[in-house]
């Protein structure tokens, strides 16, 4: 990836969000109206905006970046030539999409074969933007902009754990995730995303997830990592190829939570 | 409240809400590094900022409207002579507050012996304000403005159910709450007044709680009605009192959810 003008990268992974940010949100609480009038020809505004989301990223890919491939939610690999790929997910949290709340997020990472290298979570309604990578760790917002850094080290009885469902994974992976749950302070539900975010701003320490694919940890590993988190398998292995994830403010949570989650059977 | 100018209640309720957004904003996540540097004197960023807010707001309601009475969720009740009383809760979501999600809010009714008459549920960070009563039931969001209004009938197997927590109340409280989330097409978790918000927005169909105080519901009853829901307790009767509530997008989805709520034992 050296030989990859890094300015050309960033640039390109704020041009995909943008227009990403666009057809996510033409579709967003208003489609409401649509769902009611187009039930009957089964009209599933997730899926229509998912799929305009992705089409329209990978035309400003494909324009910006023929070389590099891209991997997305929707529409699989494409190949390239420059070892570079762009790992997609238009909507992270179709349900809270069609729910109407602001938590889901625009997922894009640039990953070479180490893994991510650069990544934005982006959330087109609340207009935040986290990017994390090659030397960034920012958040964006009409709010204005901060720098990302991960939380101190604190005891799990005083840590925040997040996921998205209290149903996590398969059955095992639910006991180890509520065994780890009852030694934390506070559990908190239904962020997707979002909660990646979070941890990388340093609002709370550990987000645990089961049966992720690579298109839904990617940018979260570019922006916790370059905020001072860590990503793992609950093995504490590589993270980037899906399933079971942990994310961690810092080292010490990391094996904290790690210690309850590897006992968890397969 | 017939001698009370609706124009003048409604410029004070939004008042209210911007010094309260002013407040709660100046602790949300950037208190952060107030945490860490304070935490020998056991500072509490959440109780700070509630107890700020509602300072800021019962000030703004004394200059406004002396003669009404207030109750607050952090300083209890106080007495008026205008028959009107200010129903607020400065920070509803606390944990949502200290995790840095954008879905706590931010609760303001105004209500006589009836109950509410108007009411705004308002979040700060994304600047979303959701008005109703009195003629009114809007959302304003940096995004513009539209009009409130709840979902047409569908069936429960079609519905969306929010709740705050997966172990919704007592036991016998979860029991009936799960009879009704296994009935619906989806339940999310943790977004607490925001899901009220959400079902006024015509986004999702029901929301179920129990253990609720006064000032948690008043403002969704205002802002829900207004826009065409309804919100009762798990027996179909009045719930600005608190307790076990639910709000409905519709008479067909209420009484849908109320067959089976209504078994919950006391």
């Amino acid at each position: 990836m050296q030989d990859i003008n890094r300015d050309t990268l960033i640039a390109t992974a704020h041009a995909v969000a943008d227009v990403a940010r666009v057809e996510t949100l033409a579709y967003f609480r208003g489609a409401g109206l649509n769902i009611e009038n187009k039930a009957d020809g089964g009209f599933d505004p997730v899926t229509v905006a998912d799929r305009a989301a992705e089409r329209a990223m990978r035309a400003e890919l494909a324009r910006r970046r023929p070389e590099d491939a891209v991997l997305g939610e929707e529409m699989g690999p494409t190949a390239g030539t420059s070892g570079l790929t762009w790992v997609l997910d238009p909507i992270d949290g179709t349900r809270a999409y069609l729910s109407g709340t602001p938590t889901w997020g625009v997922l894009i990472a640039a990953s070479d074969a180490d893994g991510p290298r650069f990544g934005i979570i982006d959330q087109p309604w609340t207009g935040e933007r986290f990017v994390g990578g090659l030397g960034e760790a920012r958040l964006d917002s009409p709010h204005g902009s901060r720098p990302l850094a991960t939380r101190a080290p604190r005891p799990l009885s005083e840590a925040i754990l997040f996921t998205t469902f209290p149903e996590v994974g398969t059955e095992a992976e639910g006991r180890a995730f509520h065994a780890l749950s009852a030694q934390t302070r506070l559990t908190r539900y239904g962020m997707d995303c979002y909660a990646y975010a979070l941890l990388a701003l340093g609002q709370i320490d550990l987000v645990v997830e089961a049966g992720l694919q690579p298109y839904d940890i990617h940018a979260p590993i570019a922006v916790i990592e370059a905020a001072g988190g860590i990503v793992t398998n609950w093995r504490g292995g590589p993270a980037h190829a899906g399933g079971r994830v942990v994310a961690a403010a810092n080292e010490t949570v990391l094996a904290a939570a790690l210690a309850i989650l590897s006992k968890a059977e397969d």
